[in-house]
């Protein structure tokens, strides 16, 4: 199978009646907001020349409730369509298996037919994946004027990044226009400007290729020009900057499709595994701002290489990269003295970054080829945020929405439809595992889901535990740290203080799991996983009390800044119609859990949703349009900034948020 | 003496009466256009804490007829004025000696009592040098708002270039702005932009200054922040970049004065004397262009490293650099391919080129000082005339007035005070001395001026020789040559179609010169000096009939050229109220011998004036001012270029110029 079947007719009046916005299909099957759904996708796609290639093999495992098509696009793997995900374009057609639990929408019905609604054909934005799934992407149509990237965000295609192909007229001594006259005549429609590396060329270029020459453009710089028509070559790479994680998208700009995906650890991590600890190295020692910015540098290079090599793309043709980093990684990668972020008043250099050449920050591509970097809002609220607030539309959507990022600093936007406020918590490392005994990165090994049953007998597990890699467990990640406390207070194995209950108190609430609390040194701890029968406590994975306090402390950190910011504008709980968990350690939690401590509103579970890597979602759609891109710049004067650590109720409310309320 | 007296009360009344641009002094005193005069300037200077420097001794030599004030001014000697050298400010107070025959004018007299006239005491800009003049200079007064360059053009200080001191208030938790924004606030008549260079220190350098820093803007880029109050550093340098001879001189933007002046042969040479050659290097060996790009900069660097030096101004201190050059020395110095210029249609890679960081084109200053190339409006009339046009007012005089560059390529310019044309004459190697059997460069020992008596007798001499160095005679260089022949067509030893005439007919017009005819090889000679008196004729310094040929060549192109302007606009001979010979030869023809063989049109010799290094002193006003430089750029719209070249009368009026008439 390749093709996407011809469905019934479909109306511009149709998607005019329903809406743009509101996603109109059938009530999403309900999940209880717990565990992880492995997709299975095979992509097929097409040569230039129309034949069919191999299809693809990708896995993805996204927390539950996750569109099919939301879960392709954060993993680079595109599917048509032209509305962004809103069930009103029906162009995002897959097939799903099994596909027996899977609703037809009355989209579908309208979309295909009987028979290949039996065959398992839906849309892919009305799927949400509450189980594992198998689904076929046929291949992309016709080049698309728009691409879908953020989340649910569809955006028409204007890149910064332009080709165009002209045939020019040759001098005569009658039309001795300059060659750059000439050349900017030809595209009427810009003002280009040519700085003095394109001059060198433009003659020369001009007249061995009998003044037939494809001018790249970014912006309204003339960057280059090439011989004859290269307009089909044109790409970007998006780069998620990320403190521990960098991740690197190569686009073509020319149809918004990702080519290659990649990511690999900031090679910073020597320098220490958190922003605070990597300014401190820069104030401690004269050579480590150099070598910092090195080790950014060697990062992007390269993921750039890497996604370029895996792209079959030459990097000479990609002439624009996007950066979306906080504000700590932009300033290292660009050399700027980050100390003033790190101590009180907690001042950038600047809030927009200049433009700079990507050859600058390291990176081998076109030698004039730009590099775009997020503004930032504060210190502390960087251009990872204005990224991903783009990416989720936080200025455009009317819905009262709260985005969090989860990590070490955990930043938080609340908009009601009309004012944006933002803020920073500083959560501490708890979510990445440093401060936690048996923490560990998200990696092989990791317990990242975990399900208490405080009653269970015979064989049935009173732990069951969700591994990365389906391996013997190693530890545990913020997820699993997060779903562990949240269980055990669910189950009563610990009050609402944070306390563990003694083991009398265990017994009674909790009779399967009264064995499982054990002392390690000095400390009371609830055992997770024991490697052998016999293993000693300090041999196995396990939750102790201090883990508890952490998680509580960075808990109530960020509860504390969405409560003042609900305060601010007035607003409840329930006010909240969405809550979006974004960042590599959020898009992970799970919503049930992350609502049972307290890290989120106390909303129902659909309402929580896993927004994925939105700052590298954000960088694409900057690279992919001027519009949105501006709309980034926008946002520094949209967004009022909140200072917490100014606040005299700062410490009341944050006391108050300590505890494991019901 | 270092004091300008205080003379009688002068009003501003006086000079709303008498207008600012019509020079109102007394007649002129006539001089006949040939010769030389040498001017002694002894120049005062006070340190800047007020004591008196040891006088500075400066040798200067000029066409008879430049003004003291504009000699001076050419020539980096600053005078104190504000009305541009129009006699209406009183201020360019100089003491003149021998004053006998400088003629006292009513602004004089209203200037200084009658024991200062009599001490020698004169308004420089009203005193014509028609001979050996000693001239001391009084230590500048007050800092000027405004300076003097060009061909009596005022310059209100408007500099790209500025420096702003500030005292900012640090940074508070309830006040977080960026660095950027606390320095840009405090600065905000200015759209500033930072780039990452600048980013880079901001934060360091405010926060170990105590806030207390020096912005230093080129246009409205902050090129950089410097600890405390660095105002008074503020330099520039303007360069004229000759194919021959290239002109550095520093300036102190702030007050307009030159603090250093120097020059040196452009280090293109060995690749070819004149643009063709060097382009065509570059058509023939592909290193050819680097290898000129390099000489440019090592011409330059040397240049700025010596004025810097000589004016003892720390290099990082230079911020900006203007140069003016014509198309090819433009395009070389950039690395831009000038092959275009050399072959039919002549085309440039763009008019104006790209601002550029002066570290691009080999100067070692401040690391982010900017290099500005005046634009060029035709691949033979470049960015040195558009400098030249600049300084002598050419778009702004109401007059009608005729701008000629003469050099082997012959820029000329026609004003009627309303349209202005331009156009190029190639006028060949005649004035260079290269195509000439005794031609040499206007160093010591070249005879620069030739005078000749036909009937002179007993020890009267019949040829009187001006020779460059008072030294032995070595050869004659272009003005020598234009001397040479305008003298023996006046005596009649030159006939009507340039012909050497026979030796019966020389004795009889011209008794005292009939021996020096001679034959070198199979050429007809005229000798102009005997090293010995029983030197062969091949051992002298003579004028060779084939000389002279060039000479008519080069004289009927440059004329044609002229003459089709002239026909353009509809003008005769006689409406031409001003020549102005520009350039580092022009400068120094003598207006009589130029009016005599036909190289300027039949007009008196006072309306013939030697401009000086008009190139480089436009140069100095793009620097001094944005107005004027945003002039420049404005001049690539108001002046037409013709294309003589393509014009079907060409042939016709060039053959019509050959003979030397009347």
């Amino acid at each position: 199978m390749s093709t996407p079947p011809e469905g019934p007719d479909f109306s511009l009046a149709d998607v005019a009646r329903e809406g743009l916005i509101e996603r109109p299909g059938a009530e999403p099957v309900p999940h209880d907001g717990t565990g992880r759904v492995d997709l299975s996708f095979t992509v097929h796609g097409r040569a230039e020349d129309g034949a069919e290639l191999p299809p693809a093999e990708r896995g993805v495992r996204v927390p539950p409730g996750v569109t099919v098509f939301d879960a392709a696009s954060w993993n680079g793997i595109a599917i048509d369509s032209t509305c962004g995900g809103h069930g009103t374009c029906h162009k995002c057609k897959v097939r799903i298996s099994p596909q027996a639990d899977v609703p037809v929408t009355r989209h579908d019905r309208r979309t295909f037919t009987d028979a290949q609604l039996g065959d398992g054909w839906r849309l892919g934005c009305l799927v949400n994946a509450t189980r594992d799934l198998a689904v076929e992407v046929p291949p992309l149509t016709t080049r698309p004027k728009a691409a879908t990237v953020g989340i649910g965000r569809q955006v028409i295609l204007r890149p910064a990044l332009q080709k165009r192909y002209v045939e020019l007229a040759e001098a005569t001594l009658s039309d001795q226009r300059t060659d750059l006259v000439r050349l900017t005549d030809a595209i009427d429609d810009l003002e280009l400007k040519a700085d003095v590396h394109v001059l060198r060329r433009l003659s020369s270029v001009l007249r061995q290729s009998d003044f037939k020459v494809t001018a790249v453009i970014v912006d309204e710089d003339l960057i280059d020009v090439e011989p004859g028509d290269t307009t089909g070559a044109r790409y970007a790479i998006a780069f998620d900057l990320g403190t521990t994680t960098v991740v690197g998208t190569l686009l073509d700009v020319g149809t918004g499709t990702p080519v290659a995906v990649t990511s690999m650890l900031n090679a910073q991590q020597p320098f220490g595994g958190d922003v605070i600890t990597r300014i401190s190295a820069t104030m401690m020692d004269d050579q480590a701002l150099g070598r910092l910015q090195q080790a950014a540098a060697a990062t992007l290079a390269q993921l750039a290489a890497q996604v370029c090599r895996e792209g079959g793309v030459d990097p000479q043709h990609v002439y624009e990269v996007a950066v979306a980093g906080n504000a700590t990684m932009t300033a290292l990668a660009l050399g700027i003295d980050p100390e003033p972020l790190g101590v009180a008043p907690f001042v950038m250099s600047a809030a927009q970054p200049p433009s700079v050449l990507a050859s600058e920050i390291g990176l081998s591509l076109h030698p004039r080829a730009r590099a775009f970097f997020f503004p930032a809002l504060g210190a502390y609220v960087g251009g990872d945020i204005v990224a991903g607030m783009l990416a989720t539309g936080m200025d455009r959507d009317k819905r009262t929405r709260l985005f969090i990022d989860v990590g070490t600093n955990c930043e938080i936007v609340l908009s009601d439809g009309e004012k944006i406020l933002s803020t920073a918590a500083p959560a501490g490392p708890a979510f990445e595992g440093g401060a936690i005994r048996c923490g560990m990165r998200a990696a092989d090994g990791a317990i990242e889901v975990i399900k208490v049953d405080a009653t269970a007998s015979g064989d049935a597990p009173a732990v069951t535990l969700g591994v990365i890699g389906d391996v013997e467990p190693k530890g545990l990640c913020g997820s699993g740290l997060v779903d562990a406390v949240a269980e055990l207070v669910r189950v009563g194995m610990l009050d609402a203080t944070g306390r563990l209950v003694t083991e009398e108190a265990a017994k009674e609430v909790a009779p399967a799991l009264a064995d499982r609390l054990a002392m390690v040194g000095e400390e009371r701890v609830f055992v997770l996983h024991r490697p052998t029968p016999d293993a000693e406590p300090a041999e196995c994975v396990y939750l102790s009390q201090r883990d508890v306090r952490e998680l509580q402390f960075a808990k109530a950190a960020i509860s504390t800044g969405w409560s003042l910011l609900l305060e601010e504008l007035g607003l409840e709980h329930r006010d909240v119609q969405q809550v979006l968990l974004a960042g590599s350690f959020g898009s992970y939690l799970s919503p049930a859990s992350a609502v049972r401590i307290g890290l989120v509103p106390k909303l129902p579970v659909l309402r929580i949703v896993a927004a994925g890597n939105v700052a590298g979602e954000g960088a694409k759609m900057a690279l992919l349009s001027v519009r949105e891109r501006a709309g980034a710049l926008a946002l520094l004067e949209e967004v009022t900034y909140v200072e917490l650590s100014d606040r005299p109720d700062f410490n009341e409310a944050f006391v108050d948020q300590l505890s494991f309320k019901a």
